[in-house]
């Protein structure tokens, strides 16, 4: 087989067998095929796509790249969740302890933010001592034993992945729904789980700014983890206004933990219960949405969410009295921005809000930046609310420095809309809820 | 500027600037933008194709990329003329000798064959003692005082096109009008040449198939060598059929030369004495094409197109008594492949011919490859010929050992169509003629 053959056929349009799509990405992983073959792969799949089949044997190759987990000697369901990511999104350390405190084995790898998305990692990395670092051994350990760990990628997880990713970066090949599936997958899925609940974002902070594009994605998402035998669900919620209020790194973490604690943004507190609920029917521990909710919810009530949150701190080497408000970084420096003009917010251009996060020093400009973890910002008012001239917005919160605040004000300037009119209604932040087997339903 | 924004742009269809081209290309001669950048490009280039400037503007960069010859000192127009290429195309000795007659400086660099299609640097070669790797400053003196000089591509000449066409070679990004256009272009304009004839061949054998695909490429390399102030007319010619009756290399230089004596095919004589009237007349020689054919005519008439040719032959080293028909390799063994029925022949599927022709040695399935120079075929029915069965349609050349002659001669086969009908006619030699400025007039 010649790379150069298989090019062709993509080139034209053709269907590549799973051989083919095998030996492109084993000969990237192993250096045995040159980049510049594989870099115009990538922008042939950009312009010709793939089919279903075609994306799974991607999927399976890349995973297949490296080690994959197995918890089988583990009595019990084991689910993770990912999300396609957003502003101001701290779910997932809310859902792992909910979830692990009902009864699943959570093993989340996770990822670090880039651009106007911030990640999970960094947020948990403002927890003073808490260790994203643990080798295979050690995540093991804490999974087992805890019932949830929440670690970074390590490099024996789909090597495949972050040569191919790295490739898409610098040829402009991201935007690809088989593309973005295989990254996505590959490595879920060497997580070793049999169940995973996707939250697919749509709207102005979302990677899919429509609920077209967000649906594609999910239904692919859904059809390629059934291939690999994996139960999935995919939520689409929305992304049009940053999800709670706070957006940065140690407040994401305060605001994470005031969910556990009963006292969160409703929005935070909804989508994460129904996010857990999902992932344990997903695991087989309930059969109804409506069970599995209630036992969410009395996790949470009873403060077990919580606890089981301080015990996952404290198996990866974090600072326990972080739930207690102390020992999380805070700005030294804010200010307000204010409404121009008085009205009904009517439109959030959630990226420049996710931007205006990071030029403050939230978030990386690239991959190589560091993150200052009190900085962030603040949002006071959603899509609906109505403002008087003069009131806050967004609160910035920045160590001066590096901080650009002159530019983090004006993009939450211009990223707020003010009209006279209220608009008809709010944003619906649960939008569908897709299945596999092309059963959807609408909630 | 960064080649990544720059490849974004052309993916999405947008039309980018010269700087832009100039930044990718330059950026790849200087190896200061990575192969796996410029081959996403490549890809993108052949969905989305290139305006006529960013044509342009991509020949100009590739020219620029390396010397362009300046004969500015010779007084007298220089012309070359250009063939994409076929199968017995041998019209580059018969013509070159005949313009310089003419009174044309002809300073010609060309390549070598691959796959099918035969390259004039290989029919040279197979003239004892001819030296095609003539320096600068040896390729001036031999054009600036015979008139015409015939070499190979040299390592100073658009090196940018060299690593850009193997880059194409391994990613599937040959067949690119655009590409091929910068390919040709920017090699032919580093000659320093004012006037180009283009040979576009169409058929079977050649690399358009269709005249739609083959009057696209002549279109643009029209415009574009208008663009960069090179007077050129492109010929579609017919390649349905091998032009002449001898296949290989030797006995192409055999056949010229006999053309030269006025006792070649005639289809190579007229095809022949078509390129160089348009050669005359783009170098301002002649105004009507009437006046440059007898011109042609009466060079070859004369003898003095043939003392041409010898003065060329002694002026690169090469052995003069090859025009005596001494000193050109003969092969050992030959075999006659017949027709197996009686009737006419309607279609010849040429490329079919020319690989039969490379198995045998004449040519390369890979750039490596050697060529035997005694190897070769004789074609002995042309389209609309009848044939009885047991006539020998072709007869294969070969010196016994890697000659593949079994492969060859079911080529052979496979490549004649023999039909109990008569075709209702042969096909047209000569196609149409098009020039620059949207003039274009059919024969």
């Amino acid at each position: 087989m010649r790379a150069v053959d298989v090019l062709k056929r993509k080139k034209l349009g053709q269907e590549l067998s799973s051989e083919e799509i095998r030996f492109l990405i084993d000969g990237l992983t192993r250096g045995e095929i040159p980049r510049y073959q594989l870099s115009a792969f990538l922008m042939a799949v950009y312009f010709r796509g793939m089919t279903d089949e075609e994306t799974a044997a991607l999927t399976e190759a890349m995973l297949r790249s490296g080690v994959v987990l197995d918890f089988s000697d583990l009595h019990g369901p084991k689910v993770d969740k990912h999300s396609t990511g957003g502003v101001g999104d701290k779910t997932s350390l809310v859902i792992a302890p909910l979830a692990a405190s009902a009864g699943l084995f959570v093993p989340m790898i996770t990822g670090r933010g880039l651009g106007h998305s911030g990640g999970t990692l960094d947020k948990l990395q403002s927890i003073p001592g808490f260790d994203v670092h643990l080798d295979e051994h050690a995540f093991r350990r804490v999974v087992s034993t805890v019932g949830a760990a929440i670690i970074g990628q390590t490099k024996t997880i789909a090597p495949a992945d972050r040569k191919l990713y790295a490739l898409r970066d610098v040829t402009s090949t991201i935007e690809s729904l088989p593309l973005i599936t295989g990254s996505i997958l590959s490595k879920k899925l060497a997580e070793g789980i049999s169940g995973l609940v996707l939250d697919v974002k749509v709207g102005s902070g979302a990677f899919m700014k429509t609920r077209e594009e967000a649906t594609a994605l999910a239904r692919l998402l859904l059809v390629t983890a059934g291939t690999m035998g994996t139960r999935t669900v995919a939520l689409l919620t929305d992304m049009s206004q940053p999800l709670g209020a706070q957006v940065g790194n140690a407040s994401e973490v305060e605001e994470a933990i005031a969910a556990l604690k009963g006292e969160g943004p409703d929005d935070l507190t909804r989508l994460s219960l129904q996010l857990t609920a999902h992932m344990l029917v997903v695991g087989g521990l309930y059969r109804t949405l409506e069970e599995a909710i209630r036992r969410a919810e009395e996790e949470l009530r009873s403060g077990r969410g919580l606890e089981k949150f301080l015990e996952i701190v404290k198996a990866q080497g974090g600072n326990p009295s972080v739930v207690d408000g102390t020992g999380l970084a805070r700005a030294r420096s804010s200010k307000a921005v204010r409404a121009q003009r008085d009205g009904f917010v009517t439109a959030i251009e959630t990226e420049g809000v996710g931007t205006a996060a990071m030029l403050l020093g939230a978030g990386r400009e690239r991959v190589e930046d560091a993150i200052d973890p009190g900085a962030g910002l603040v949002v006071h008012n959603k899509i609906g609310d109505e403002v008087k001239r003069g009131d806050p917005l967004v609160t910035l919160q920045y160590n001066d420095g590096r901080a650009r605040v002159a530019d983090a004000e004006r993009r939450i300037v211009q990223s707020y809309t003010i009209s006279e009119e209220a608009p008809n209604e709010r944003p619906e932040l649960l939008i569908e809820i897709l299945e596999q087997n092309d059963r959807e339903r609408t909630t």
